[in-house]
């Protein structure tokens, strides 16, 4: 009988990236995504979408350079913390407890072998929304904002890696999670894959950084689920003065309605635009994706993606003009 | 600190409905719905919708009256399902293994308090589509059929309870379902709720009979996500001939976009034309509806349920006219 | 050979409702709708959605009454204007000319039979956009707003009349109008009709008054064209306290995606959620509903309309309680 | 005071084209875009969508080379179609009289200075749907079909002329057309326009043939109305094995969400996916595309252009590989 899985980890819980342009990045996420400021310490302004439930999952800190501050797990219960810090331990990525931080309680630091900052943690506080902001729809903790194109959750995570399949295996192997697809190369090494330790798709990806860099970010995503709002917001980056990176379009992969974006600070934003599908089989096989069928795996319709999306990442490297 | 969740179930693996007109409910399913007849047994026939990953996710049998056959869970794991077993045998629930059926190997058979026929399995069969319905979106296992409306995959069950509350603390205890929503009578007992094992709002979710019967199904439901596909299916049904019972519309349940209607043999079946919401939180606080809040949670816009839509069940009985 | 249809009116150009409560209704059309308020005259406000292309489509004036104000149609050319006022002049329905408003030159006021105040002009002023609401997409003559959902353009209006059918003919007879559907009672007399000089199935629609009065108005309607955009200002409506009357559902008359509100000053506004369907047939045969197909000519699936719908307009009379 | 516009031309009735793959090109038209065929006269074939009023609105002639057999408009009464046969005579571009064909009555037929043949008529046969075919919807026409994608009805047709200009003179001049938008070289010539005689921002498009050729068909298009129709239709031609030329993506000029993709015979196929937006102004002011604006106007959001986009046409000409 073959080893259990583990299901220490539950979902994505939030993650803080670092922008140049501290206020022009807040007012981005605020005026065309239609999030919420929630707080601020520091050089940093803590945001919520409307149908995140916890208190919040975007931390934006002023920083010299765009990138990643850090991706945060929660567990699936108190002592699925306790098993996953000792195996992060055992491993030789951790780096220690912290208290805490606005929205939730002590969390344990590591990296991933690629250098990128994680940490887990299971005390969180949910959102309270002030009397006007409650709604009738109890499933949903504040209003539906009346301002841009508001998405509706915190969805996955995209990081650039120097090696792909080391970080994969970390991610498998002392996390617990899932690898749903990924994208081979002619010689069946690892271009890119998607993981997860829910039923979406991906909660992260990891892709191999076409410039041999370590610890980049590629972008972080948000969720509609409604067709409509990619053209919705579309329309408002447009006439905003903002330039769509790419989409709205159709991955193959993840099955994702996608439009990319680069907010002010520098950062690719992804918006997720329909349901995508999901998987419930607690062993699903991973899809793989090489040679004749890569074209469709990374435009299935719609608008393609351009050469800058592969080699594009926080913080921006020199040699890639945008 | 708190004891872990029971994390032993994944999924809601198939269905088996009876059905007094076979052929007449697999036409249904398959020129409205669009799904794909895979297997004959007996006086029953397996069919799949074009997302379903496993060989048959509905199995509709020939019988005097309409009603479930029975609901398959998925465990999480061969040892899961062995934990599991236990469980429901000290309940004193239990009924035995089968050798297993079209599409899966053994499973163990059970009922709920309520008399509902379950079974729990790990072994099952994948569908392999023959060659020339293969898709180039690896990440689906058929093409869309080009027939009707396609529902895309299945997605829950709604039955009918004596009682709730005790079908309710079995499917949380013994299998390790979570309420993630409930409806509340004024004196706080349960009058339906809505359960899941995975992220989904509900896999299951149970109601209490208003006639007072045992065992009743009140629906099953196959999933499109796109709400345009509800409009289509409304095009559809009206023009073959059906009547809608109501939708298309939206709950404040589950935020779900719903439309119902009765299959030929008598069973009710719910299309479910958006994303809804999904939960990810390991600790997710049951949302709770009484009072002045009822009529936003059964309805939040659009079409409205008839009086028939909280009496009528299957097998139907005679003091309902329909 | 039968005689040459008129072509002398081209559209609907704006209206004019009477609100008590000037704010309020300002502030629903401006936050909810997204719509823009463009001047101020004496206790007029005026306001654009941002597909219109002329100045100014919605007047709202200040009045111890809610109801209508006035229609104002616009004619194919300056010709065409000086032929359909010699007609309504020889039909003795004629008021005179006035000097024209902010946003049009002269026009020519006139009443159906039945009392409403119409008026038809060819001057008019388009909208020209301040620096910062242009938009690349030259054919809109602003940026679409980020503010509530906002409605893309007038569509049409929607008046009840103590007797359907003599004002019918005064529309077709006078001004070139073609009736494009109509409602039949099983006498065969007029209950409803939708008219238009344009390819919409409705530029105006006229219902028999259930009351037995003159002159009220049952509702104006604004156009989204797109069916999630229903979905979208449900959830603004309901979170910010405004109670749906009907809706989101589909009509079989004219296959409108509709869904109706009453705005604070207590009119009806209908919100168009589709595209609904197009006639460019310059000999269409009116299409008739009645006996068993009224059903579905009210309401082809979705939610219902109440009793209140049939009855209620402005000014509100004492009889019908809303 | 300005000449009166010229009202006589209502609206694209049908067209024509050529097929060297007579079967596979009804095939296409029957199973991916779900039309019907209702006639077959020697080696034609008559297909209609099923919101199409007439018998029908393509022809399908069998033919060595792709290409347009004819375009046929209606006029807006028969003195229209007498007053428009003069004009025509007059400009000596006239063919001659014929005495109908499948679905209507006599025609005037004749070309547009680059040899586009077309005809105007005003007899029509309005489709009459066999019993098991009509719908309680009693504005459509027939029921939706259940097969393919099926679109609602015809659109526009775009062809390609050795010079835009003076084909536009003569669709505005002799038949009462309206330039609606148009692309602009930087020397101010016609690189493309879009005319219409009805509220469609265009019936019928023109653009400068790349190669310099005369008489050539750019494309076709129906209209589906709805956004997720393109996505559906998309799926059903990937997994038939055809090849998306471009789509899905929206058009700033028109702003048509589109899909193109070339039918078994070699001619462009257009599907229009959403509302777009609507010309009701009688004194409509051209918009003019030119310079920088050229890329929105091109593509506003979504799948770009690809090369072959601009030349290929049809009949297909040597020097473009498709």
């Amino acid at each position: 009988m073959t080893k259990e899985p583990i299901l220490d980890v539950a979902q994505l819980a939030h993650f803080e990236i670092y922008s140049p342009k501290l206020e022009e990045s807040v007012g981005f996420f605020k005026n065309i995504l239609g999030m919420d400021e929630v707080g601020r310490k520091g050089n940093s302004v803590y945001m919520r979408a409307y149908e995140d439930h916890y208190h919040n999952t975007l931390i934006i800190t002023e920083n010299d350079e765009a990138g990643l501050g850090h991706v945060a797990w929660r567990a699936t219960s108190p002592q699925a913390l306790e098993r996953r810090v000792a195996a992060i331990e055992k491993s030789g990525r951790g780096i220690g407890w912290i208290d805490g931080d606005i929205g939730h309680g002590r969390a344990y630091q590591f990296t991933t072998p690629d250098g990128h900052k994680m940490e887990i943690l299971w005390d969180v506080d949910y959102y309270e929304a002030p009397e006007d902001q409650k709604t009738p729809l109890l499933n949903r903790p504040q209003k539906r904002p009346s301002r841009g194109v508001p998405v509706r959750r915190l969805d996955h995570i995209n990081v650039l890696a120097s090696e792909t399949k080391k970080n994969v295996e970390f991610l498998e192997e002392v996390l617990g999670f899932k690898v749903r697809e990924r994208i081979l190369a002619d010689d069946n090494s690892d271009v890119a894959a998607w993981l997860s330790v829910s039923s979406l798709v991906h909660d992260i990806a990891l892709m191999t950084d076409a410039l041999g860099e370590s610890g980049r970010l590629h972008h972080i995503c948000y969720w509609y689920g409604f067709p409509q709002h990619l053209s919705d917001v579309a329309d408002l980056l447009i006439e905003s003065g903002y330039e769509i990176e790419a989409g709205p379009g159709k991955h193959g992969v993840t099955q994702a309605a996608f439009l990319y974006v680069v907010e002010p600070g520098g950062n690719r934003v992804e918006l997720f635009g329909d349901p995508g599908y999901q998987i419930f089989d607690p062993a699903w096989k991973t899809i793989e994706w090489k040679g004749k069928d890569l074209e469709k795996a990374i435009i299935w319709h719609g608008s393609n993606l351009p050469q800058e999306f592969f080699k594009y990442g926080t913080p921006v490297k020199s040699d890639v003009l945008v």
